[in-house]
Protein backbone atom coordinates (compact mmCIF):
# COMPACT_ATOMS: atom_id res chain seq x y z
CA UNK A 1 0.00 0.00 0.00
CA UNK A 2 1.89 3.58 -0.84
CA UNK A 3 2.42 5.75 2.03
CA UNK A 4 0.84 8.79 1.71
CA UNK A 5 3.00 11.69 0.73
CA UNK A 6 3.54 14.72 3.49
CA UNK A 7 2.21 17.60 1.98
CA UNK A 8 4.89 20.78 1.81
CA UNK A 9 4.38 24.29 1.55
CA UNK A 10 7.73 25.95 -0.07
CA UNK A 11 7.72 29.58 0.29
CA UNK A 12 11.00 32.21 -0.06
CA UNK A 13 11.85 36.13 0.39
CA UNK A 14 13.92 36.34 -3.17
CA UNK A 15 10.67 35.62 -5.24
CA UNK A 16 9.33 32.68 -7.53
CA UNK A 17 11.51 33.23 -9.65
CA UNK A 18 15.01 33.10 -7.85
CA UNK A 19 17.07 30.18 -8.65
CA UNK A 20 17.42 29.25 -4.69
CA UNK A 21 13.76 28.58 -4.76
CA UNK A 22 14.34 26.40 -7.69
CA UNK A 23 16.73 24.10 -5.96
CA UNK A 24 14.27 23.87 -3.11
CA UNK A 25 10.91 22.86 -4.96
CA UNK A 26 13.23 20.16 -6.45
CA UNK A 27 14.60 18.78 -3.67
CA UNK A 28 10.98 18.95 -2.18
CA UNK A 29 9.90 16.98 -4.75
CA UNK A 30 11.56 13.74 -3.99
CA UNK A 31 9.81 13.84 -0.41
CA UNK A 32 6.18 14.83 -1.18
CA UNK A 33 3.70 16.83 -3.08
CA UNK A 34 4.75 20.25 -3.16
CA UNK A 35 2.62 23.62 -3.24
CA UNK A 36 4.56 26.74 -3.29
CA UNK A 37 3.22 29.89 -2.31
CA UNK A 38 6.19 32.96 -3.39
CA UNK A 39 6.46 36.97 -3.12
CA UNK A 40 6.08 38.10 -7.04
CA UNK A 41 9.52 39.84 -6.30
CA UNK A 42 12.53 40.47 -4.50
CA UNK A 43 11.19 40.66 -0.09
CA UNK A 44 14.60 40.72 0.66
CA UNK A 45 14.81 42.42 4.05
CA UNK A 46 10.87 42.92 4.70
CA UNK A 47 11.04 40.62 8.26
CA UNK A 48 7.91 39.93 9.57
CA UNK A 49 6.07 42.66 8.27
CA UNK A 50 2.57 42.08 6.50
CA UNK A 51 0.43 43.97 4.38
CA UNK A 52 -2.47 46.27 5.74
CA UNK A 53 -2.64 49.09 3.77
CA UNK A 54 -3.25 47.76 0.64
CA UNK A 55 -5.24 45.01 -0.93
CA UNK A 56 -3.14 41.57 -1.74
CA UNK A 57 -3.22 39.47 -5.14
CA UNK A 58 -2.51 35.59 -5.73
CA UNK A 59 -2.49 33.78 -8.97
CA UNK A 60 -1.87 30.72 -10.18
CA UNK A 61 1.53 30.68 -12.41
CA UNK A 62 3.03 28.05 -14.39
CA UNK A 63 6.66 27.38 -14.26
CA UNK A 64 7.75 24.60 -13.32
CA UNK A 65 6.27 20.96 -14.67
CA UNK A 66 4.05 19.15 -11.72
CA UNK A 67 4.17 21.83 -9.11
CA UNK A 68 1.17 24.12 -7.64
CA UNK A 69 2.27 27.37 -7.97
CA UNK A 70 1.43 30.47 -6.55
CA UNK A 71 2.60 34.68 -6.99
CA UNK A 72 2.04 36.97 -4.35
CA UNK A 73 1.88 40.77 -4.48
CA UNK A 74 2.28 40.97 -1.08
CA UNK A 75 5.81 40.11 1.83
CA UNK A 76 6.38 36.38 3.03
CA UNK A 77 4.64 36.68 6.00
CA UNK A 78 1.33 37.60 3.78
CA UNK A 79 2.40 34.41 1.55
CA UNK A 80 2.27 31.83 4.06
CA UNK A 81 -1.02 33.18 5.35
CA UNK A 82 -2.47 33.27 2.01
CA UNK A 83 -1.57 30.04 1.39
CA UNK A 84 -3.13 28.52 4.65
CA UNK A 85 -6.26 30.45 4.51
CA UNK A 86 -7.09 30.80 0.39
CA UNK A 87 -5.03 27.26 -0.96
CA UNK A 88 -5.09 24.93 1.84
CA UNK A 89 -7.96 26.51 3.18
CA UNK A 90 -8.09 25.09 6.52
CA UNK A 91 -5.99 22.20 5.88
CA UNK A 92 -2.28 22.17 6.98
CA UNK A 93 0.30 21.36 5.25
CA UNK A 94 2.30 18.66 6.90
CA UNK A 95 5.77 21.39 6.97
CA UNK A 96 6.57 24.46 5.42
CA UNK A 97 10.14 25.17 4.14
CA UNK A 98 11.46 28.39 3.15
CA UNK A 99 14.58 29.19 0.96
CA UNK A 100 16.73 28.61 -0.44
CA UNK A 101 17.92 32.20 0.32
CA UNK A 102 20.39 33.60 -1.33
CA UNK A 103 22.85 34.63 1.13
CA UNK A 104 23.30 34.17 4.97
CA UNK A 105 20.37 34.53 7.62
CA UNK A 106 22.45 33.57 10.58
CA UNK A 107 22.57 35.47 13.95
CA UNK A 108 20.92 38.91 14.38
CA UNK A 109 19.53 38.46 10.25
CA UNK A 110 16.59 35.85 12.08
CA UNK A 111 14.62 39.63 12.63
CA UNK A 112 15.63 41.58 9.24
CA UNK A 113 14.47 37.72 7.33
CA UNK A 114 11.72 37.50 5.27
CA UNK A 115 12.86 34.06 4.43
CA UNK A 116 13.11 33.35 8.09
CA UNK A 117 10.01 35.22 9.10
CA UNK A 118 7.74 32.95 6.58
CA UNK A 119 9.09 30.50 8.63
CA UNK A 120 8.18 31.84 11.75
CA UNK A 121 4.88 32.06 10.50
CA UNK A 122 4.10 28.54 9.52
CA UNK A 123 5.62 27.82 12.94
CA UNK A 124 2.56 30.67 14.49
CA UNK A 125 0.44 28.74 12.22
CA UNK A 126 1.59 25.32 14.02
CA UNK A 127 3.43 23.90 10.90
CA UNK A 128 6.50 22.25 11.56
CA UNK A 129 8.79 24.88 9.63
CA UNK A 130 12.19 25.31 8.64
CA UNK A 131 14.10 28.32 6.65
CA UNK A 132 17.19 27.94 4.31
CA UNK A 133 20.11 30.04 3.54
CA UNK A 134 22.75 29.51 1.68
CA UNK A 135 26.64 31.75 1.63
CA UNK A 136 26.04 33.21 -2.09
CA UNK A 137 24.17 36.44 -2.78
CA UNK A 138 24.99 35.51 -6.27
CA UNK A 139 21.66 34.65 -9.03
CA UNK A 140 23.86 31.70 -10.63
CA UNK A 141 25.01 30.67 -6.67
CA UNK A 142 25.66 26.47 -6.67
CA UNK A 143 23.82 24.96 -3.95
CA UNK A 144 24.59 21.82 -4.92
CA UNK A 145 26.23 20.74 -1.86
CA UNK A 146 23.31 21.86 -0.11
CA UNK A 147 20.82 19.80 -1.63
CA UNK A 148 21.45 16.27 0.21
CA UNK A 149 21.48 18.41 4.07
CA UNK A 150 18.01 20.06 2.91
CA UNK A 151 16.80 16.26 2.43
CA UNK A 152 17.84 15.18 5.37
CA UNK A 153 17.20 17.62 7.96
CA UNK A 154 13.62 17.96 6.31
CA UNK A 155 13.14 14.27 6.49
CA UNK A 156 14.35 14.49 10.30
CA UNK A 157 11.71 17.02 10.90
CA UNK A 158 8.72 15.10 9.24
CA UNK A 159 9.97 12.11 11.38
CA UNK A 160 10.32 13.70 14.77
CA UNK A 161 8.33 16.94 14.72
CA UNK A 162 9.07 20.08 16.52
CA UNK A 163 8.85 21.20 20.25
CA UNK A 164 5.57 23.69 20.35
CA UNK A 165 6.87 27.19 18.96
CA UNK A 166 9.44 26.38 17.94
CA UNK A 167 11.63 25.89 13.76
CA UNK A 168 14.47 25.51 12.30
CA UNK A 169 16.95 28.17 10.96
CA UNK A 170 19.70 26.69 8.34
CA UNK A 171 22.13 28.10 7.17
CA UNK A 172 25.07 26.49 4.77
CA UNK A 173 28.15 27.57 4.20
CA UNK A 174 30.19 28.01 0.93
CA UNK A 175 32.78 25.20 1.24
CA UNK A 176 34.51 23.10 -1.08
CA UNK A 177 33.33 20.16 1.44
CA UNK A 178 30.17 20.93 4.05
CA UNK A 179 32.50 19.15 7.18
CA UNK A 180 28.39 18.34 9.07
CA UNK A 181 25.81 19.81 11.30
CA UNK A 182 26.42 21.83 13.81
CA UNK A 183 22.94 22.61 16.11
CA UNK A 184 23.98 26.12 17.49
CA UNK A 185 22.33 28.90 19.29
CA UNK A 186 21.90 32.66 17.47
CA UNK A 187 25.42 34.71 17.84
CA UNK A 188 25.52 38.03 19.47
CA UNK A 189 26.15 40.55 16.41
CA UNK A 190 24.67 43.68 15.02
CA UNK A 191 25.48 45.61 11.57
CA UNK A 192 27.12 48.73 11.96
CA UNK A 193 25.55 50.99 9.09
CA UNK A 194 27.25 53.04 6.68
CA UNK A 195 24.36 55.10 4.95
CA UNK A 196 26.13 56.09 1.30
CA UNK A 197 25.10 59.77 0.87
CA UNK A 198 24.25 60.51 -2.71
CA UNK A 199 22.59 63.43 -4.53
CA UNK A 200 19.15 62.96 -6.54
CA UNK A 201 19.58 65.32 -9.81
CA UNK A 202 17.30 67.63 -8.15
CA UNK A 203 19.76 68.32 -5.74
CA UNK A 204 18.60 66.59 -2.39
CA UNK A 205 20.36 64.16 -0.56
CA UNK A 206 19.30 60.41 -0.07
CA UNK A 207 20.96 57.18 0.90
CA UNK A 208 21.72 53.69 0.42
CA UNK A 209 21.73 51.23 3.65
CA UNK A 210 24.96 49.45 3.59
CA UNK A 211 26.45 47.79 6.79
CA UNK A 212 29.17 45.52 8.18
CA UNK A 213 28.50 42.57 10.08
CA UNK A 214 29.71 43.10 14.02
CA UNK A 215 30.15 39.60 15.73
CA UNK A 216 30.24 40.50 19.99
CA UNK A 217 30.04 36.88 20.24
CA UNK A 218 33.63 34.71 21.05
CA UNK A 219 31.38 31.39 21.63
CA UNK A 220 31.88 28.47 19.63
CA UNK A 221 28.63 26.99 20.03
CA UNK A 222 26.92 29.75 18.01
CA UNK A 223 25.72 29.89 14.20
CA UNK A 224 28.48 32.32 12.81
CA UNK A 225 31.13 30.08 14.58
CA UNK A 226 29.83 26.88 12.72
CA UNK A 227 29.40 28.55 9.38
CA UNK A 228 33.35 30.18 9.94
CA UNK A 229 34.16 26.45 10.42
CA UNK A 230 32.50 24.74 7.67
CA UNK A 231 29.68 23.47 9.23
CA UNK A 232 25.88 23.54 8.40
CA UNK A 233 24.38 25.49 11.19
CA UNK A 234 20.90 24.80 12.95
CA UNK A 235 19.60 26.82 15.33
CA UNK A 236 16.00 26.07 16.68
CA UNK A 237 14.24 29.45 17.02
CA UNK A 238 11.28 30.71 18.96
CA UNK A 239 8.70 33.20 18.04
CA UNK A 240 7.73 33.98 22.50
CA UNK A 241 9.90 36.92 23.03
CA UNK A 242 9.87 37.12 26.46
CA UNK A 243 13.11 37.76 28.17
CA UNK A 244 11.54 35.19 31.06
CA UNK A 245 15.09 35.91 33.01
CA UNK A 246 14.44 39.94 33.25
CA UNK A 247 10.99 39.36 34.98
CA UNK A 248 12.37 38.90 38.60
CA UNK A 249 14.18 42.24 38.22
CA UNK A 250 11.55 44.35 36.61
CA UNK A 251 9.24 43.27 39.74
CA UNK A 252 11.97 44.61 42.24
CA UNK A 253 11.23 48.19 40.61
CA UNK A 254 9.20 51.58 42.29
CA UNK A 255 7.07 52.47 39.46
CA UNK A 256 5.71 54.86 41.62
CA UNK A 257 8.85 57.12 42.03
CA UNK A 258 8.85 59.77 39.61
CA UNK B 1 24.98 72.46 39.14
CA UNK B 2 22.53 72.15 36.28
CA UNK B 3 22.28 67.60 35.69
CA UNK B 4 22.56 66.85 32.33
CA UNK B 5 19.60 65.87 30.88
CA UNK B 6 19.41 62.55 28.88
CA UNK B 7 19.13 62.65 25.56
CA UNK B 8 16.09 60.82 23.97
CA UNK B 9 14.92 59.60 20.77
CA UNK B 10 11.74 59.12 19.54
CA UNK B 11 10.52 57.01 17.18
CA UNK B 12 7.21 55.40 15.84
CA UNK B 13 5.22 53.57 13.59
CA UNK B 14 2.28 55.47 12.79
CA UNK B 15 4.00 58.91 11.05
CA UNK B 16 5.24 61.79 12.07
CA UNK B 17 1.78 63.27 12.55
CA UNK B 18 0.31 60.71 14.75
CA UNK B 19 -1.55 61.90 17.78
CA UNK B 20 0.42 58.94 19.36
CA UNK B 21 3.94 60.31 18.79
CA UNK B 22 2.93 64.44 19.79
CA UNK B 23 1.93 62.86 23.35
CA UNK B 24 5.06 60.62 23.50
CA UNK B 25 7.40 63.93 22.48
CA UNK B 26 5.58 65.74 25.28
CA UNK B 27 5.89 63.30 28.31
CA UNK B 28 9.62 63.29 26.85
CA UNK B 29 10.24 66.96 26.68
CA UNK B 30 9.39 66.76 30.96
CA UNK B 31 12.35 64.39 31.11
CA UNK B 32 15.20 65.36 29.08
CA UNK B 33 16.34 66.59 25.57
CA UNK B 34 14.10 65.10 22.44
CA UNK B 35 14.81 64.29 18.86
CA UNK B 36 12.30 62.44 16.60
CA UNK B 37 12.95 60.43 13.65
CA UNK B 38 9.81 58.86 12.49
CA UNK B 39 9.05 57.71 9.22
CA UNK B 40 6.65 60.28 7.10
CA UNK B 41 3.21 57.91 6.65
CA UNK B 42 1.55 55.16 8.27
CA UNK B 43 3.93 52.28 8.88
CA UNK B 44 1.73 49.63 10.85
CA UNK B 45 2.58 45.94 10.33
CA UNK B 46 5.92 46.21 8.68
CA UNK B 47 7.72 44.22 11.68
CA UNK B 48 11.61 44.31 10.93
CA UNK B 49 11.80 45.53 7.80
CA UNK B 50 14.59 47.28 6.58
CA UNK B 51 14.74 49.22 2.87
CA UNK B 52 17.06 47.97 0.61
CA UNK B 53 16.07 47.69 -2.79
CA UNK B 54 15.44 51.82 -3.07
CA UNK B 55 17.18 54.74 -1.49
CA UNK B 56 16.66 56.68 1.76
CA UNK B 57 15.16 60.04 2.55
CA UNK B 58 15.51 62.00 5.81
CA UNK B 59 14.74 65.58 6.41
CA UNK B 60 14.26 68.13 9.15
CA UNK B 61 10.71 69.02 9.18
CA UNK B 62 9.07 72.00 11.91
CA UNK B 63 5.75 70.70 13.46
CA UNK B 64 6.51 70.85 17.63
CA UNK B 65 8.30 73.82 19.38
CA UNK B 66 11.39 73.14 20.32
CA UNK B 67 12.15 69.70 19.25
CA UNK B 68 14.94 68.19 16.35
CA UNK B 69 12.45 66.54 13.92
CA UNK B 70 13.43 64.75 10.99
CA UNK B 71 11.07 62.51 9.07
CA UNK B 72 12.53 59.65 6.73
CA UNK B 73 10.79 58.03 3.81
CA UNK B 74 11.73 54.71 5.59
CA UNK B 75 10.47 51.93 7.74
CA UNK B 76 10.58 52.34 11.83
CA UNK B 77 13.76 50.52 11.41
CA UNK B 78 15.05 52.00 9.24
CA UNK B 79 14.69 55.18 11.28
CA UNK B 80 15.94 53.81 14.45
CA UNK B 81 19.28 53.17 11.90
CA UNK B 82 19.31 56.61 10.34
CA UNK B 83 18.92 58.41 13.91
CA UNK B 84 22.02 56.82 15.26
CA UNK B 85 24.31 56.98 11.93
CA UNK B 86 23.36 60.12 11.10
CA UNK B 87 21.80 62.40 13.45
CA UNK B 88 23.34 61.35 16.47
CA UNK B 89 26.53 60.71 14.37
CA UNK B 90 27.87 57.88 16.58
CA UNK B 91 27.21 59.30 20.04
CA UNK B 92 24.13 57.33 20.89
CA UNK B 93 21.01 58.61 23.05
CA UNK B 94 20.63 57.40 26.81
CA UNK B 95 17.27 56.09 25.64
CA UNK B 96 14.48 55.31 22.51
CA UNK B 97 11.16 55.33 22.91
CA UNK B 98 8.84 54.06 20.26
CA UNK B 99 4.66 54.95 20.12
CA UNK B 100 2.45 55.75 21.26
CA UNK B 101 1.12 52.98 18.76
CA UNK B 102 -2.54 53.34 18.17
CA UNK B 103 -3.43 49.60 18.66
CA UNK B 104 -2.11 47.26 21.06
CA UNK B 105 0.76 45.77 20.69
CA UNK B 106 0.55 43.09 23.09
CA UNK B 107 1.62 39.02 22.61
CA UNK B 108 2.92 37.85 19.24
CA UNK B 109 1.92 41.43 17.70
CA UNK B 110 5.53 41.94 19.07
CA UNK B 111 6.54 40.45 15.86
CA UNK B 112 4.21 41.99 13.63
CA UNK B 113 4.94 45.82 14.66
CA UNK B 114 6.61 48.63 13.34
CA UNK B 115 6.15 50.66 16.83
CA UNK B 116 8.00 47.45 18.82
CA UNK B 117 10.69 46.32 15.86
CA UNK B 118 12.22 49.94 16.05
CA UNK B 119 12.63 49.87 20.00
CA UNK B 120 14.28 46.31 19.77
CA UNK B 121 16.60 48.16 16.67
CA UNK B 122 17.16 50.56 19.42
CA UNK B 123 17.90 47.50 21.79
CA UNK B 124 20.14 45.80 19.15
CA UNK B 125 22.03 49.06 19.15
CA UNK B 126 22.68 48.93 23.41
CA UNK B 127 20.31 51.68 23.48
CA UNK B 128 18.07 51.19 26.52
CA UNK B 129 14.40 50.60 24.36
CA UNK B 130 10.68 50.72 25.14
CA UNK B 131 7.48 50.41 23.22
CA UNK B 132 4.15 52.06 24.16
CA UNK B 133 0.84 50.83 22.70
CA UNK B 134 -2.30 52.13 23.57
CA UNK B 135 -5.54 49.77 23.38
CA UNK B 136 -7.27 52.22 20.86
CA UNK B 137 -7.05 52.58 17.27
CA UNK B 138 -8.67 56.13 16.89
CA UNK B 139 -7.14 59.02 15.25
CA UNK B 140 -9.06 61.32 18.36
CA UNK B 141 -7.56 58.45 21.07
CA UNK B 142 -7.59 59.85 24.56
CA UNK B 143 -4.11 58.91 25.84
CA UNK B 144 -4.31 61.02 29.49
CA UNK B 145 -4.52 57.53 31.47
CA UNK B 146 -1.06 56.61 30.00
CA UNK B 147 0.81 59.98 30.40
CA UNK B 148 2.15 59.13 34.10
CA UNK B 149 2.76 55.73 33.54
CA UNK B 150 5.13 56.36 30.07
CA UNK B 151 7.39 58.72 32.44
CA UNK B 152 7.41 56.32 35.63
CA UNK B 153 8.60 53.93 33.53
CA UNK B 154 10.83 55.69 31.36
CA UNK B 155 12.76 57.55 34.47
CA UNK B 156 12.79 53.83 35.68
CA UNK B 157 14.50 52.74 32.76
CA UNK B 158 17.15 55.47 33.08
CA UNK B 159 17.61 54.83 36.51
CA UNK B 160 18.04 51.22 36.34
CA UNK B 161 19.23 50.37 32.83
CA UNK B 162 17.94 47.25 31.43
CA UNK B 163 19.37 43.62 31.21
CA UNK B 164 21.67 43.24 28.43
CA UNK B 165 20.17 42.23 24.91
CA UNK B 166 16.54 43.22 26.60
CA UNK B 167 13.82 46.11 26.09
CA UNK B 168 10.15 46.52 27.12
CA UNK B 169 7.32 46.20 25.45
CA UNK B 170 4.48 48.10 27.18
CA UNK B 171 0.75 48.10 26.26
CA UNK B 172 -1.77 50.08 28.09
CA UNK B 173 -5.75 49.41 28.41
CA UNK B 174 -8.36 51.38 27.47
CA UNK B 175 -10.12 51.57 30.57
CA UNK B 176 -11.42 54.35 33.26
CA UNK B 177 -9.04 53.79 35.43
CA UNK B 178 -5.69 51.97 35.29
CA UNK B 179 -5.41 49.34 38.30
CA UNK B 180 -1.26 49.59 37.76
CA UNK B 181 1.64 47.61 36.38
CA UNK B 182 1.99 43.91 35.85
CA UNK B 183 5.17 42.60 34.67
CA UNK B 184 4.03 39.91 32.52
CA UNK B 185 4.96 37.26 29.74
CA UNK B 186 4.04 37.22 26.29
CA UNK B 187 0.82 35.27 25.99
CA UNK B 188 0.90 32.53 23.15
CA UNK B 189 -1.60 33.92 20.40
CA UNK B 190 -2.21 34.15 16.90
CA UNK B 191 -4.14 36.11 13.92
CA UNK B 192 -6.85 33.69 12.29
CA UNK B 193 -6.98 35.57 9.21
CA UNK B 194 -9.86 36.24 6.95
CA UNK B 195 -8.89 37.40 3.45
CA UNK B 196 -11.87 40.01 2.22
CA UNK B 197 -11.96 38.99 -1.12
CA UNK B 198 -13.74 41.97 -3.53
CA UNK B 199 -13.22 42.13 -7.54
CA UNK B 200 -11.74 44.95 -9.26
CA UNK B 201 -12.65 47.00 -12.02
CA UNK B 202 -10.87 44.32 -14.15
CA UNK B 203 -13.00 41.35 -12.95
CA UNK B 204 -9.85 40.41 -11.15
CA UNK B 205 -9.92 39.52 -7.50
CA UNK B 206 -8.22 41.08 -4.75
CA UNK B 207 -7.97 40.45 -0.79
CA UNK B 208 -7.81 42.44 2.03
CA UNK B 209 -5.93 41.08 4.80
CA UNK B 210 -8.28 40.63 8.23
CA UNK B 211 -8.11 39.02 11.18
CA UNK B 212 -9.19 37.85 14.65
CA UNK B 213 -7.00 37.33 17.39
CA UNK B 214 -7.34 33.79 18.85
CA UNK B 215 -5.86 33.47 22.51
CA UNK B 216 -4.51 30.30 23.00
CA UNK B 217 -3.06 30.63 26.37
CA UNK B 218 -4.93 30.87 29.84
CA UNK B 219 -2.17 31.76 31.96
CA UNK B 220 -2.97 34.90 34.43
CA UNK B 221 0.85 36.11 34.10
CA UNK B 222 0.34 37.03 30.21
CA UNK B 223 0.38 40.53 28.80
CA UNK B 224 -3.40 39.41 27.42
CA UNK B 225 -4.67 38.67 30.79
CA UNK B 226 -3.29 42.12 32.52
CA UNK B 227 -4.66 44.01 30.28
CA UNK B 228 -8.03 42.25 30.07
CA UNK B 229 -7.70 43.42 34.04
CA UNK B 230 -7.16 46.94 33.44
CA UNK B 231 -3.31 47.06 34.34
CA UNK B 232 -0.66 48.01 32.20
CA UNK B 233 1.18 45.04 30.89
CA UNK B 234 5.40 45.56 30.91
CA UNK B 235 6.58 42.54 28.98
CA UNK B 236 10.67 42.50 28.59
CA UNK B 237 11.45 41.30 25.17
CA UNK B 238 14.99 39.92 24.02
CA UNK B 239 15.88 39.67 20.48
CA UNK B 240 17.96 36.71 20.57
CA UNK B 241 15.60 34.25 19.71
CA UNK B 242 17.16 31.35 19.71
CA UNK B 243 14.73 28.16 21.73
CA UNK B 244 17.70 27.51 24.03
CA UNK B 245 15.43 24.02 25.35
CA UNK B 246 15.36 22.75 21.67
CA UNK B 247 19.00 21.61 21.42
CA UNK B 248 19.42 18.65 23.16
CA UNK B 249 16.71 17.05 21.41
CA UNK B 250 17.94 18.44 17.90
CA UNK B 251 21.56 16.99 19.30
CA UNK B 252 20.10 13.28 19.23
CA UNK B 253 18.79 13.32 15.49
CA UNK B 254 20.25 11.41 13.10
CA UNK B 255 20.95 13.49 10.09
CA UNK B 256 22.63 10.45 8.33
CA UNK B 257 19.70 8.83 7.81
CA UNK B 258 17.19 9.47 4.75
Amino acid sequence: MAKKQPTILVVNDDGITAPGIKVLIEEMQKIGEVTVVAPEGPQSGTGHAITIGKPLRIDRIYIYPDVEMYKCSGTPVDCVKLAVNKVFKGRKPDICVSGINHGLNNSINVLYSGTMSAAVEGAIEEIPSIGFSYDDLEYDADFSKCRPYIRSITQQVLANGLAKGTLLNVNFPKVDEIKGIKICRQADAKWAEEFDERTDPSNRSYYWLTGVFQLRDRGEDTDVWALQNGYTSIVPVQFDMTAHHAIPELNSWNFNAE
